[in-house]
Formats: structure tokens, C-alpha cells, sequence
């Protein structure tokens, strides 16, 4: 637990100059997430901050909302042969009443039979199973609050990541506060982590809330935010296509290329404001 | 077919000015890879090189090495309700003989029931599956020729990327020439095209080649170098610990924050050289 790096010696090469230094790794070990205990997944993950991990999956696969849905998470002491525990195994066990999704190959799939499998069938999955809609939720984010978030968040990464190998995922208030940060050498984990603490902590769904990502938005980014409840997503990067047909389907704010004081906005730009002082909307909702 | 970009109008901000512009895209869109009819798996990914998505997904997973294992990959029409087709579904036909595997959701965990899940386990199933090793090649690849591969890798995707969001991935020779390049929203998926290219050319294994990748070196990359047959692996970015073990356990030479003339060098030092005319190994491997 906690191995979130590790040093090793690496031959480095600098312009023909050839030496030897210790470098530090971010850590990839396999987690094994099981549900009720019965195999749910796997996932290559760093380790730490895994019960909100698969808290967090368990959110964006529309299985619980509420700390009140998970009865308990615990590691698995007993995988091994040796009755040893490698931490890399763990169980969730719902609330009575919380229905066990049907987790058979076959479920992702169930688009097919109907339309074909195209954006579109992927886009009505998502708003399907979503638990809440976002479209109206009232909250607005200045642009100089958003213009200072990747900076934010990449102070508080600055403490975790020597290793140049990790994503980041931060939640913001409207006033800029980061609230929490989760990191991953993947960036979906990352995402599920700050989603599985937020469930945690039942503060689930995020209405007021920004989620930053610290690299791309691609569908299943967008996807995450909204099974959180989350009105904003904004990536340093670029976005998909579908991400953001997704965003404007649904009604989520999507920023990318959010760097210094630019940024575009790719669908909801009602919830941004010019102004601090008189957060009028920009225009109609796009 | 080939959507491979979308043109959007997106709100731009630049320092409190607000304006209207045109941004390209990468698309992004749900494909079903069909084995012999039956659904195996849906990946997102950015259209175009679908074929070779497949085959090269199916090499990682240990079901093809070669391509007489294919009879066929066609893209299926009749997946929809009204016929017609989305180009997002396609089905590959192995060859007579050629295992088809057991591709229940319980084929991820068999690592589990022997040893807990582990890094170990993790490294241990992939020499376990690999259909050649790597160890021995006696290729060797000089710091000049790959301190040269980011730009000629960056040149040649400059071409299709528009857009900030597409991974890529190219094959080279130890002479430095770009043999093929892939491109993908999901870095996973452009090695994937890249191998499949390979296999449908029956080049496996890849004993004289290195790949490089435009991002980061994961287990999940290392685990596909090493299906392809190749004893090289260089990344822009950092290698996670995973990655870095089992390159050294298998003998695959690692090579990540490749930029410029500097690199470090992770694992497999042996492949390479200081001098370009006479190649002699720099140390032992290691």
C-alpha cells in the first residue's frame, strides 16, 4: 500500500555523455476490483486510494450514488496461496436493496442488436443509466477561476509527481477552491478516484462543481463526469468528437485546451462568465 | 470510414477576448471487434485502420501470430436495424485450426486463484503467452539513430494531426527508417493498428525493429511489444515501474523520455550502441 513510487537505476544519455543516475517510477500494479465477491475487474492502477477507486468505478458503471449503497470495501487477505495480502485484490459489498448489475460480457453490447454500434447508440447509453441530468443546473465559473485551475492543480500534483508518469484529476468549487485531487498512471482512474471519494463522502451529485483533468477528454472522461453529476469538465488538452457531442447532447460544460489565461469552449458556454463581480451568462446555451 | 477529423465551432478565450472559431477534432467512435462471429470486444477508437485494429488487438492477446491465422475481416452490414452500415462493427474469421479463446469475463482472473494478484503474476502471464522471446536478438540500435526517431515519428504524424489529441505509433528499422505509423485517440489502439499492419504483412515476429510511441511506456505497451516479437521500446514519456519490470525480465530494451539527443535507458542496455560505425554493446545487459 502506499507504493505510489519506486527508484531505480537507469542509464541515462545526455548527447553521447553516458551515465548512471536513480530515477524515480511511478508505480503500475494490477487491482482487482469484486463485487459482492464475484470478479468484477481488473485495472492497472498505482496504488493508493483504492476503496475510491472502485467506489468511483462503481459510480460511472451506474451500479451505486450514495455511501449509503456500499455496505462495505476490503482488501482481500485471503487471495494468496500463503493467506498473504497483496493489496491488489479488494471486495465491495453493496446495501441490501442495490441491485448487482448483470456483468456478463454481453452488456456492452447491448447497443448493437438496435441501431448498429455508433456514437449516437453510445451517447442515449450514457443518459440512460445517468441517475441525474445536468442541463440546468444553475451553477456559472468565471473565466479568470478557470484560467487559474490548471495551475492549482498542478501544485498540488507537484507534491505527488516526480515521476512525469502520472495523470491528475482535481475537483473545483465555482470560486476556485480545489477540493480534492486523485492521482493515477491511469487517467481514468484518476477520474474515478476523486469520483469514489466524492460518493464516499456522499457528496454526490457534484452540481457545484468543476472536474479538471490534467490531460485529454475523451468520451468515457465526459461520460464519468456526468454519472457524478458534474455540470463542468475541463481538460489542459484536446477533447473528442464525441466527448464533446456528448457534452452538447447532455447539457455538461466542456473546456479544452485550458492553459494560462486560454481556452476553448466546446458545448455549454452559459455556464461560463467574463465577470466575476456579475456572473451574467455569455450567451445561449451552445 | 476515414473520419479521422471534425471540424466544430467552438468559443475561443484569449485573455478576457472572446471570439468564434473553427477547431478540428479527432474523432472518436465505439468499435465492436467480432471473433468468428461473436461479440470479443468494444474498444473507442478513431476510425480508419479498423483491419488492422483488430488483428494487431488480437496479436496482444495471444490468438493470432501470423497471417495465415485470418481468413477473413469484413466489416458487418447487416448490424443494423435498417441494414445499412456504420463502419463500427466488424468480425474477423480465424483460419481453420486456429484456437478460438475463451474469451469470458473470467479470462482476465486466472492470475488470481494461484497467487493473488500481482505485479509478478502479471509479468509471469505474459511470458507465459508470448509465442517467442525476445531475449536473444542480437539487433542493436545506435543513440544517434534514435535520438533522431521523435522527429521523424513527429513529421510523419504531422500530417494527419490537427487536432492535439491523437496518439501515435511508429515502427522502425535500426537504420532509423519509418517503416509504418499509426495514429489513434487511444494510445493502445495505435500500437494496435501498427502491429496488426505488421501481422496482415506476416512480419512476426519483429526482431529487427523497434517501436516507439508518442506518450507514455505502460505495462499494457510493454505486454504488446513483446506479443509482436520486438526488443525494442522507446517512449517520449515516462515508463511506469510494471513496464520496466518486465522489459528486464524478458529482455526487451526499454528506452523512455526520449527527446532530443537525451534518453534514459530502463532495461536491455546490451541493443544500445555509442558509435554508429562499429556497433559493440555498451555493458552487459541489464
Amino acid at each position: 500500500m502506499g507504493r505510489v513510487t519506486v527508484r531505480e537505476k537507469v542509464l541515462r544519455i545526455r548527447g553521447g555523455t553516458v551515465g548512471s543516475r536513480v530515477d524515480t517510477l511511478v508505480v503500475e500494479e494490477p487491482l482487482e476490483i469484486r463485487l459482492n465477491g464475484k470478479a468484477l475487474t481488473v485495472t492497472m492502477r498505482t496504488p493508493g486510494h483504492d476503496f475510491d477507486l472502485a467506489a468511483g468505478f462503481l459510480v460511472s458503471e451506474g451500479v451505486i450514488s450514495s455511501a449509503a449503497d456500499i455496505a462495505a470495501i476490503r482488501y482481500c487477505a485471503g487471495a494468496t496461496a500463503d493467506g498473504s495480502n497483496t493489496y491488489n485484490v479488494l471486495d465491495v459489498s453493496l446495501a441490501p436493496g442495490v441491485a448487482v448489475p448483470d456483468m456478463t460480457l454481453e452488456r456492452n453490447f447491448y447497443t448493437t442488436s438496435s441501431c448498429g454500434l455508433c456514437g449516437k447508440a453510445s451517447l442515449e447509453a450514457v443518459t440512460t443509466i445517468a441517475p441525474w441530468t445536468v442541463a440546468e443546473d444553475p451553477v456559472r465559473f468565471d473565466v479568470a477561476t478557470l484560467a487559474a485551475m490548471p495551475d492549482r492543480l498542478r501544485d498540488a500534483q507537484r507534491v505527488f509527481d516526480r515521476t512525469g508518469g502520472l495523470h491528475a484529476a482535481g475537483l473545483f468549487t465555482p470560486e476556485g477552491e480545489l477540493l480534492a485531487v486523485r492521482e493515477d498512471v491511469g487517467r481514468h482512474n484518476a477520474v474515478d478516484k476523486l469520483v469514489g471519494w466524492a460518493v464516499r463522502e456522499d457528496r454526490l451529485p457534484l452540481r457545484e462543481h468543476a472536474l479538471m483533468v490534467s490531460g485529454r477528454a475523451s468520451f468515457e472522461l465526459a461520460q464519468k463526469a456526468l454519472m457524478a453529476g458534474l455540470p463542468m469538465l475541463a481538460a489542459v488538452s484536446a477533447p473528442s468528437s464525441l466527448a464533446v457531442d456528448l457534452a452538447a447532447d447532455s447539457g455538461l460544460t466542456l473546456v479544452g485546451f485550458l492553459r494560462g489565461t486560454s481556452m476553448n469552449v466546446y458545448a455549454g458556454r452559459h455556464r461560463i462568465t467574463l465577470e466575476k463581480a456579475s456572473p451574467t451568462p455569455m450567451a445561449a446555451p451552445g
